[in-house]
């Protein structure tokens, strides 16, 4: 277990923190095997990682197929079926205002010490509110990416190389990519 | 009197169904008559119709430039001047939460058996709630269409011959084509 | 047809205003034959009368038990009944600002000239923006009121006799005493 | 594992159900031995339980001192405490129209097929929609409330009891109990 | 000008403070001669104070007569009228979220080093914040409130004599005491 | 001082104005030395300037770098620095609604008789509501814009001569170029 003596100071919410935790912020549009691979990464290192799914109430959209109940799925099956369990999963509507959001994120999970995103508006927001902030290593960025998945989904090439086996059946379920494809059919004049 | 046996079951709001109502949904910037064939055709069908004005807040924009009671406006007084009475216009605010934005729109309006747009994002998500979902015949979709009107007012070319009378009077009283123009005069630093 | 002199210079949003509109506002839980009298009253003096139904987002409270959906139709049911066809019926929702709440009522209905309402905050908000605010006799208010026709509903009275008969035929479709009901049995802590 | 026959045709959204999951909302101000003996009852029976904190923007108010995030970490702790790991929590944020809130719960949970509540508003909504509601047992429901707790923490009573340790250890360190009582100091013109 | 030194570290936005800044919280429904006094006594010990107008977008209420516009017109009239010129005024809406309010006056306003207020809620967000927080001595509370000038406007008591003159100005132009007359005529069903 | 006379009626909301006071509506990010000249002119030949800061919840995005509190800072700062007093800063949300914006405005700031403003939209939106609005003359427009500052920020170019003194020292305060720069480092699955 690691020690707490590093973490005592880091939040000004609760006094003595007795468990490490991390926060890794993502949209999961879908989640896929990079996320899988930082997620279990960092939860192996702390004592309870919080994975908050941003954009939560986007769903239906090209960029956004999932509803947040649907990408809760995808990441809880995907990590229990590895044996994780130290995990929590928060949605997070968007509020567009940014000098708000990390209050927002705050007020919504439990006090954590470390934030882990690639986001650079993210990464900004937390280091402003006096976080310590790390940016996980991608591995293959380009193939492991949600634009490249949907892209694939659309197309009709092999996607689900890409995601954990537990996406693959969630997205089957909910005929998710005969969902993204009625929606790319554009039509702008509603 | 078209009969009730089909709609049975159909909505899971009211347990008896006396009328046949459906709904078309739109943006109508302007109302055109691309619209008003649609319309009139499902009204012949129908007991009632249910215009929903989508995006019910948006004005004063080059691609939204009517107010939704000046949308009200046009729609009424061109289905009136037909001896069209069967309808009812309830105007939508956008929600920008499609997982919720069906049950938006039910609250709103009387039940409806069949649901009428051209929007495939509309139609999914209708069909994911059980709705029958139906994509009228559109003729001539290049010029009766509002963008194309939209164009001919900014380019002082016919846009009247596109839309009924009754939306050239309502769109003159109200400077509708020196509003759309002095809009269009962009200087984006605010 | 009324003569439109009198009309010229009240709204200053239309210039030329062809037809005389009348604005009357209430919520309608349920709809009563206090608002059947004051409603036909109305549209038979004007043009058009433009019914708003406030509070449009409030339902399934003790107050407040029907949709908006489900007030629009005892009110167009009840009206079309008598063969009175020149009413609109517009959904409005609390935007819980009262400064701008006149603008946004503006923006979703049709040009009005006058405004009927026995709301008293209805009427000052009205009135400072210049409109003519006119108060309708309510005959026998202590039973023609929305507040004795929910207390009926609970205690097992006879309520039927305080609302059209077509009110009363949405309401039992609904089952809407049995959800009054049920919202009744309070239990405070959620 | 329980049989997934009777599920099916449950939820529209998902076709095919693997787990039987129940839904579980409460406030929780704050968690105490009442929802604790609920919710361990419930996730004994079913493969996962989702608990929904409602109400979860508010924190410092009389009524609802506690945060979100803080509430969290009441219900982990004291789950985790007894070796109950089959749980998720889901903070739902009011969203003030009773009509769309079903669909705003269903857009942020996984599948659900069996909805648990002591609240007739909650009870209403999910049952219009279609689901299985069932209502609790609560023993000593005098006691165990959230009510009865924050009582007893304004006038210097024993709390603690109510709650389980987990819990205690939380408030204490939040500094809950000073929290409520400074909040508690009226003074009405801000 | 007092020494900048005690103040550095307070504020985590800006690194180098200039001027010592107060903040002080109210609704001002009226501003009335207790506010007066006390915004007088940290105008002349400050650099500058920020004066926050509190629940901004109520007004036409009758606790929340007067609409942000007209509440800041008394502040400003009232101060320069005694010639005093450093302070600012800053509307803020109320968000309905207590966790995030602290974060949203701090994106609105310049930073400030100590915060001046009687409400306990105030109070209370902002010491968890880390904000030096003070309390201002209130004489003759009973009398100078903004309740007491309410109920003496409502009952055509002596209100004058509770606000500075330039209050009774404004007051007088916009016909604020008929209006609260107004809205006092109580009927519940709208 | 100017004769009063000509204002009387513009503003329907107060009936007898002391002062003439004009509003000046603008984003300011960053507040440069074109607005600077323009308010300077303005605050010149009104009694009271009103600058509202527009859009006032965006910041931390490459358009909007700023919050609306350092902004305030930027314009305060800038006019004290030259004597200026006569002016009140007001920082506005975005309401995404154009039909109710003047409203909104209307009901957070004193009376005014005369808006400057280069913004179309702006303008149309005053002018339909009858005010007098007027479109200041910008002199090099293309070195004296928000945007050819941030440009100049992002390419270590030289910034510091577009805007006044005190703006370079509080946007080096804040680390601003800084903040822009991390922010331009973009990745767009978050």
């Amino acid at each position: 277990m690691p020690s707490c003596e590093g973490m005592l100071g880091f939040g000004d919410r609760v006094k003595t923190v007795k468990e490490r935790r991390a926060l890794y912020i993502g949209r999961f549009q879908p989640y896929h095997k990079g996320h899988h691979a930082v997620i279990r990464e960092i939860a192996s290192e702390v004592d309870e990682i919080i994975i908050c799914i941003g954009s939560a109430q986007h769903s239906h959209e090209i960029e956004n197929p999932f509803t947040a109940g649907e990408r809760y799925l995808m990441i809880s099956k995907s990590l229990r079926a590895e044996g994780i369990n130290n995990f929590y999963i928060v949605p997070i509507l968007d509020v567009n205002w940014n000098a708000v959001w990390v209050s927002h994120v705050e007020s919504l999970i439990p006090p954590v010490q470390v934030v882990y995103t690639n986001n650079p508006l993210t990464k900004r927001l937390f280091k402003e509110r006096g976080y310590e902030v790390r940016t996980p290593m991608l591995f293959n960025r380009k193939s492991f990416s949600g634009s490249e998945v949907r892209r694939r989904m659309l197309c009709g090439e092999n996607w689900e190389e890409l995601v954990p086996p537990a996406v693959v059946e969630v997205i089957r379920e909910i005929s998710g990519v005969e969902r993204l494809r009625e929606l790319a059919k554009s039509d702008k004049e509603g």
